[in-house]
């Protein structure tokens, strides 16, 4: 099965129907597709609902565990680095793309600004970061080493 | 008023009752907490529900829109890769954090690593990366163009 297609299907939908940008992603488990999604950030004011979050929360969702370790993901476009990041959270070992994030700069997505700013981070041209100690927030970290039976993520 | 404080209440709140890490996040606009959240990855079963999404999914539900340039984020832990991607896609300008992705990596969470990730890519440790080529997903895109009246996010 061409699970790219699927994936470009859910980008057309999706945006066709004006829920958010051309973007689709599939989640694949055992040769099954368990999880399929376009953006959804125009429709529902989310920032964060890029294709594959929506697709990666359906999944886990399905079955009832954030670990998709076992699972394989399709994606239309090379993922932003907020998606990197979740798919990574995922433990997802494996990402096919179509489009890069030049292509997505392309057609006008910040994609490739959000790289850079990483890279520049703490001086981004966009977000000013400030430290403040962690006297105080050390607290919860430090609470956490010595809890028993905490799950780990 | 020290929202670092609030924030903090958050990150043991969450993890006194199980629902995910030591984190807590708190988004202050003109002058006022518009939304304040905890880890809630166990709890869930989303591997995405960190404290800032969970914080902005919040505030943007509560404004209705997905644009929060207006406001501020207070964490207690400097963002992950994908947190950090999720604040610049929600246009917030400043952010105030306290302990580092290195005092996370100390107690067992894996920002580190998954930066680490990025830097790597796409030879990375974890996520391997298959380019397919953009002949299909490129479909999408070119309609996206051409779209008229769109919502720019």
């Amino acid at each position: 099965m061409d699970y790219m297609k699927s994936a470009t299907k859910e980008a057309y939908k999706g945006m066709r129907k004006g829920q958010g940008g051309p973007f689709g992603a599939i989640i694949i488990r055992k040769g099954k597709i368990i999880s399929s999604a376009h953006n959804m950030v125009i429709k529902t004011n989310d920032p964060t609902a890029h294709a594959e979050i929506v697709a990666i929360r359906k999944a886990t969702k399905k079955l009832k565990r954030f670990n998709l370790s076992d699972c394989e993901i399709y994606s239309t476009c090379e993922p932003c680095l907020m998606c990197f990041g979740a798919i990574e959270w995922a433990k997802i070992k494996k990402l096919y793309y179509g489009c890069t994030r030049k292509e997505a700069k392309m057609i006008g997505f910040d994609d490739e600004e959000i790289y850079a700013d990483l890279k520049n981070a703490p001086k981004t041209k966009r977000l000013k970061e400030v430290r403040i100690s962690s006297e105080e927030t050390l607290g919860p970290f430090l609470e956490w080493v010595k809890k028993r039976n905490k799950k780990k993520y």
